[in-house]
């Protein structure tokens, strides 16, 4: 039988690799579809916005990442066990992005002296900023993002934060960050993750 | 008695609008506390992330405007009736937050001259682009963005894009697209969203 969800994205890791993981780490089959930038511009009408990633589930089709890790999260019970419990997991979530989003000014910047100085003062307060925050709610949660279990908070901040900025630097903005660096450790170290990520095609 | 909900911001539209929206047009009492730039600092360590809108509710505090609409929205029944239901809504929430940021590298541009080039091309492409899709949703939709009903999706939609928008140009960007102007006419209409759009404080 083939797997009931069908993942389209490119072949890196992008916006699709935090769904990736939440099927990984639930440990239920799906078809990790990889698609050449050639083959784009023939698939992009056949999506519902002409944006990947899209799921395909029994017949029909969703694009937009996080909702599509909303909902496979509550499929696979890595979701909130009530709708308080789901704001909590959406906030952090949307914190997370909001964080990322602090450093997509630099894709318009050309000027190196300007990138510079902007990297520098994101790393001097934007960084600390929520990241001693996000701290705050690790100790507070057990350890996790929110709830005090794992959540798709926790797959979503691993899988996207670390990578997001690495687009424009090197520099690994959890590092400094114990009990953050502690989270990303675990998830990295559960046997599914590390299997996923060790089987997974390379760029 | 008191509301049930309370919901802080500051005394403009911004992020807490289409919150005002829908408990307005689910008529569902809220405390609408609208609070002084120069009072934030004092309030802004007793919130979750120190952001703003907060909503507090049955003695908790959640922050992020969209994560808060979503939870309020399944309270008042106007979410989707199932997971399916709910991941579109969420993926239509997030395109419109999608277009709606691609208008904010505006903000850091300072050259006049640029930011009139810029401008000039989402004009040009980004705005017929999403405007166009959506506008394929609301006749798929029966008059709305998702499920041929009424959701926080419009509500959304209506408070937040052309808000937005008007941040950097008086340009009204629904106005070409019949569609989507109707659908704003028939939420702007409502005689709930009218009543409160009447009664808020000037400011």
């Amino acid at each position: 039988m083939s797997p009931l969800y069908k993942l389209t994205y490119f072949a890196t890791p992008g916006r699709a690799e935090a769904i990736r993981f939440l099927f990984s780490y639930a440990a239920v089959e799906f078809e990790d579809v990889r698609i050449a930038y050639e083959d784009w511009p023939a698939l992009k009408n056949q999506t519902p916005f002409g944006f990947l990633p899209m799921l395909e589930h029994e017949g029909k089709k969703a694009h937009q990442s996080v909702a599509i890790m909303r909902y496979v999260a509550k499929q696979v019970k890595l979701a909130g066990n009530d709708d308080w419990e789901d704001l909590e997991i959406d906030a952090t979530v949307d914190t997370l992005r909001d964080c990322s989003s602090k450093f997509h000014p630099l894709r318009l910047e050309t000027d190196e002296e300007k990138k510079k100085a902007l990297l520098e003062q994101l790393f001097k307060e934007t960084v600390p900023y929520f990241m001693r925050r996000f701290e705050a709610l690790v100790q507070k949660n057990n350890g996790y993002l929110a709830l005090g279990r794992l959540t798709w908070a926790d797959l979503y901040f691993v899988a996207s934060i670390a990578a997001g900025v690495k687009q424009y630097t090197d520099i690994d903005i959890i590092k400094e960050y114990k009990t953050l660096a502690e989270l990303r450790t675990k998830v990295l170290e559960n046997p599914r993750i590390k299997k996923y990520l060790e089987n997974q095609p390379k760029l």
